[in-house]
């Protein structure tokens, strides 16, 4: 871990106010999660605007889909379920009753702070900005004259405020609040908002702060928040009152609950933690707050705390998909390899949550396992919440349909639903999406650093000169990438290459000559004085891999999961012939398998043909005896990205399949 | 399907009241669900102290320990958690706080049913006696004027009477009260609770009967408890209420919930049903009060719908131990082979719904399939739920606890506990182990039927002469049964015995001779004018076998399930050397298994030793191409009766056991 500082401390127009309170950096213009001059950190993020992605490339394009249409279609869902008149309602102007969930100003906040990084990077439309300033000016008319800012506690219950923690979500909501106002300050989209949520960060602290009140939140949020808006402001109060949360927790201060304290992460202090426990969501936050303020406050246990967290988290309790959360009930974490496929929850804002906190553990260190797992549940579990047309969401992503799923409650639905009573999830997907150029590279005073491949171009700064590269790739449906150094630069510099965990194999190219260029901690780096027009070809193999759980796992013995480069594949019943039933079809290990277009599939760019059979085994539930299936029609299986999943019927899907006996 | 009458009239003295003015049969004197003389059924139940089990044999020990241990300990936390007190309240003779779930009033109920079967059976203890007259005067003070009896809705909640009937468990409850008179007027207990009963049954016809309200209960329970209290007082409107219940379901009465109509079984009508669907306790109760309302009106649609949904149940839902309930997220039905063995839900009062379920059906059509199903899970999923000690309980029932398991709600634990905020389960368990020797056999014009096999006595009446048979078995531990014929007749009469469908190889002696016996239809049928002192030796051979589940049972692929006779055994930590992790346990299949008692394990008549090993697979969670796991260790394995686990410590269980690859 390396201490390190950027030099530039530019900042955008609209934040000049901000910035000149607050440490000097790249908060001015940086995209979510800036750590602060002082911070420790091994790698530093890019302005947001320093990054970019070609709408040609399917990360580009899923921005641009996310600005077209997940965007609007969130702020109309945002009036039609009442969120905004909530808001209203606060404010005074409307007597309409307070309507969905007592926490839907965090769904609000949430599409401002996607609003904010879209309006940030493109020139946006003028119905977003419409949106980001009306609903701006209506914060701060609901906003109290103590600086309190939440409808529900204003409208529908106001005996309740601050009565409840493990239950209100009210510092979840003014977490939400703050990363909408940072990401507005940061892209000067609308740096008004950081008035608002200063207003209530500076309650926070009188009422939470040193010799205040002893609480934490039921739901992990504030402490990421608080730690940004440091970030942003330079006001050390917020980042002393993200740590004391951090520190009270584990005390038992919000009472056993329905589910016990591990339910929200206060069975044991943060430090001591060493397995990931209940909400997952409420468990990813919490470690990103973690990260968050260890980095801040140079405080290496934390830290260390995070990364042991870390190992039991994604060594024995993360899908192949990425997915976390195997249990519908508390939407919980499972014991140690307690993996289902059919009962995954895998909710949409943990896969988001997963991401952002391993974002936060690839600059606090490098480790290049953290972009890995960045990659894995970008083009998996995130990916297959949204829709092809970017208006219909899962809230849960199994990793098995079964045929004749009967759906219970809306967040099990086997086909993404346009919105949700409980509706964090789609938001949550739109302030990823607007905001995916800003983790694709970082720098430092070495080089460059590309983590993920996109086409697009990364202009970053490399000891005060411009390091700019352009990227051309077909990632991830092929493996080559082609870069481009654009920038002259005087002094040598190191571009450094994730080589993926999945890749067994890859070629360098510069200029088109092979080099030697063996990976080391996962990067090949390439250092040296970049003339404009340099060529660097990165090859990475990519075949079809058959992919094997832990023994331990053991929902999914005697299956594979098909994979190719960054994504997972699954088996559709679009894909097999009439009256087939899925869970009656076998891979067969031997027989050749193939990645490649087909016609017949045209919006799958590549898809895997492998051969398979239909097993047959009667209908008793319980035999004695070894049960011999009769392995009957032969059958060739086509495999589509699991991320495209449910996008053509409704019908059952499964990642894991069986291998058929070899005997 | 015959149609048939017993002609025995003869009441137990208490109920003669009642007897005067209900159907003839054997109401006076009969265990739970008697069908009237009226009814289409195939088997007959005995009267009640017609059968008796040994205090040597297990049934005969676990209804002891039942009386001893359980029953007290259930009146103990009657008082203690505030049941009887809410019931005080509701008579105006205090006022405290209403205690507990809403519906608290029902554990009362079940308690009170399980001490009429009880002290009908055996002398009692004047605690338990004085607990019935004590509960029963309280209950009539508790009543309201007009009959209504809910001390929820009495105490705490007046406003809220017959407004929810989605939550309220009203109806539930009334259902569990009715059952607990019918128990005490059949046992001549405690008579005066029938006319409780009756004041409020005749307020539910008044408000709900014809031309009343067209509503449902959220919990079925009502429309079995509504037949049997027919069947008691012959009062048919309390039968047309149930059967108009039943009718009325299904047409979204109950509104879509939180969980969709599916969930408490009103997304279809009831014969139109195909699948068993959300909650398995509701699903279960209602599928019961189908049958006792098919039978007593003829009405063969509703009994074939019930058989239909078995078919789905036990073909696809049900796990090896007989539990039903995959989820714990609703207390639901999975998907069809959704049959998690460490996620299980398994709630013991399903696994007593079954029971009750299988039973009606048995009676009603004398199909066998139906008793080896009372068996299976008698002997397995609700055995289990009983500590040793008769006094903790499961409430979940899962077939596997990993290593690390942390359990969040109470339902989850991996022990069992003294008694639960929601204590359904314990006083059910009292009511079916109290009234157990009801089950045991069956009697008609033709004979006697055996289907279940403990040490003890049946005391039959065939054509209106004794038919008297003693047992002798070391059933389940071992497949030999001894009946000796003690009556003497002068007709001939079938003795007809229960061939379960497990054993695949039986003897059978007469007078010590060989007899060729083939059972047809489940039975074996031995037809002589029985002489006394004959004796008839059934020897059902009990190898140890490998049970395999249906390929499409995901869960288990690549396990096999060890039993002997009825019982499912299972491997415990507590058996394993020191340091083994159970999830690396592997079945070695060619192995050889022996069955036999152990002096190390003396609490345990009979342990299965099977040959294993330890395989070490590393830690990666995932990896591209076959994973060799290396065979280490072998290591010679343990497995004990499912229903005994967790009474030595609270380690890792499983009963699914991963197969040694055979290379």
């Amino acid at each position: 871990m390396t201490e390190q500082k950027l030099s530039d401390t530019s900042a955008a127009p609209g934040v000049q106010t901000i910035q000149a309170s607050g440490p000097s950096g790249l908060h001015g213009s940086a995209g979510p999660v800036a750590p602060g001059p002082g911070a420790v950190a091994a790698l530093w993020p890019l302005r947001l605007h320093h990054a970019r992605l070609d709408p040609d490339g399917l990360l580009g394009r899923w921005q641009r889909r996310n600005a077209e249409e997940t965007l609007p279609h969130c702020v109309d869902n945002l009036h039609r379920a009442g969120n905004i008149g909530n808001l209203r309602a606060a404010a005074g102007e409307s007597d309409e009753a307070f309507a969905g969930m007592w926490f839907a100003d965090s769904d609000v906040h949430k599409t401002l702070e996607a609003a904010a990084w879209e309006l940030g990077t493109s020139s946006g439309d003028g119905a977003l900005r419409s949106f980001v300033e009306d609903t701006t000016a209506l914060l701060a008319r609901a906003q109290q004259a103590d600086g309190y800012l939440n409808s529900y506690f204003t409208v529908a219950a106001p005996d309740e405020r601050w009565r409840k923690p493990d239950w209100s979500h009210e510092l979840y909501c003014a977490g939400h609040l703050f990363q909408a106002a940072v990401a507005a300050a940061r892209t000067g989209v609308s740096p008004g908002l950081v008035a608002v949520a200063q207003r209530f960060a500076d309650l926070l602290v009188e009422r939470f702060g040193p010799g205040g009140v002893e609480e934490v939140c039921g739901h992990p949020e504030i402490e990421t928040a608080l730690a940004e808006l440091y970030r942003l402001t330079g006001r050390r109060p917020y980042l002393d009152l993200a740590r004391r949360f951090l520190d009270l927790r584990g005390r038992g201060l919000l009472g056993h609950g329905r589910f016990g304290p591990a339910y929200y992460q206060d069975h044991v202090p943060v430090r001591e933690a060493r397995e990931v426990t209940g909400h997952s969501v409420r468990q990813l936050y919490l470690l990103a707050g973690m990260v968050d303020v260890a980095v801040e406050t140079g405080d290496l246990a934390l830290l260390d705390a995070a990364e042991r967290l870390w190992a039991d988290a994604f060594h024995r309790r993360t899908y192949v998909t990425g997915a976390h959360g195997s249990r519908h009930r508390e939407e919980a974490y499972g014991d140690p390899y307690e993996l289902p496929p059919d009962r995954a929850y895998g909710e949409t804002c943990a896969a988001i949550a997963s991401f952002q906190w391993n974002w936060r553990l690839l600059l606090a260190t490098g480790r290049a396992r953290y972009a890995d797992e960045m990659e894995r549940v970008l083009y998996n579990a995130f990916a297959a919440a949204v829709s092809s047309d970017g208006r219909h969401f899962f809230y849960s992503n199994p990793l098995q349909v079964r045929t004749g799923h009967a759906s219970s409650g809306e967040e099990a639905t086997a086909s993404r639903l346009p919105w949700y009573s409980c509706a964090c999830c789609p938001p949550n997907i739109a302030r990823l999406m607007a905001s995916l150029h800003g983790y694709l590279a970082t720098a430092d005073d070495e080089g460059v650093q590309i983590h993920l491949y996109a086409s697009g171009s990364v202009n970053a700064e490399v000891a005060g000169a411009a390091a700019r590269v352009d990227l051309r790739t077909g990632y991830p449906w092929h493996g080559r990438i082609e870069l481009t150094v654009t920038s002259e630069t005087r002094t040598p510099w190191t571009l450094a290459l994730r080589v993926p965990s999945w890749c067994d194999a890859y070629k360098v190219l510069i200029d088109g000559g092979p080099v030697m260029a063996p990976a080391k901690d996962g990067y090949v780096r390439l250092t040296r004085a970049w003339a404009p027009g340099t060529t660097v070809v990165l090859d990475l193999e990519m075949p079809v891999r058959q992919v094997t759980a832990h023994p331990r796992v053991d929902a999914v013995r005697g299956c594979v999961a098909l994979a190719r480069g960054p994504l997972v594949y699954c088996l559709e019943q679009a894909d097999l012939p009439p009256g087939t039933v899925l869970e009656d079809v076998r891979l067969d290990p031997a027989a050749e398998m193939t990645a490649a277009h087909r016609e017949d599939l045209p919006d799958i760019p590549v898809v895997i043909t492998a051969g398979g059979l239909v097993a047959h085994a009667g209908d008793s539930l319980y035999t004695a005896g070894a049960r011999r299936e009769r392995t009957g029609t032969p059958l060739t299986l086509t495999a589509v990205p699991y991320f495209l999943w449910g996008n053509r019927s409704e019908g059952p899907m499964r990642v894991w399949i069986p291998v058929a006996a070899t005997e």
